[in-house]
């Protein structure tokens, strides 16, 4: 049976990957990144990574598995921050 | 001797955390939360608050740190959001 922690950590990686996603749909749809801040999401990505790591070391599912969904939703944002700031720089 | 996995989880304590101080600072100062979503901050605020009592439960301390500074700021920019939507009505 799942425990009530399991139970928690399972809510809490729903929540907090959840929260991210209209950011990230609406980054992928619209390709507008001009408000978004590079600083945080660089350090947040990382950050993301990090806990991944640090997730797979514990093995801990919840925490894998969260960080590898929000993971991937925060790098895809800052791939088009970057992507939207380097051909500005060309234009 | 602080161990790998403990620096690992330091440092992404230190990275998600600190991308969310700008946000926060920014809020507090301005009290505009026009552009920050109910929804995202709500759903945030308490996936944190479930990681925050899951890390208490594994006794890790970086999980513990990393998500008691975020909620107090995540909790901070939900309580002006919420406050400003309440005065908004009643004006």
């Amino acid at each position: 049976m799942i425990s009530t922690p399991e139970i928690i950590s399972y809510l809490a990686a729903t929540l907090t990957t959840t929260s991210f996603v209209p950011q990230a749909i609406l980054t992928i749809k619209s390709r507008d990144t001009e408000s978004l801040s590079l600083g945080m999401y660089s350090s947040f990505t990382l950050g993301v990574l990090c806990w991944l790591v640090y997730g797979i070391y514990l093995n801990d599912k919840a925490i894998i598995f969260a960080n590898a969904i929000t993971l991937l939703l925060s790098s895809s944002i800052l791939f088009f921050k970057i992507y939207n700031m380097v051909s500005k720089k060309k234009a």
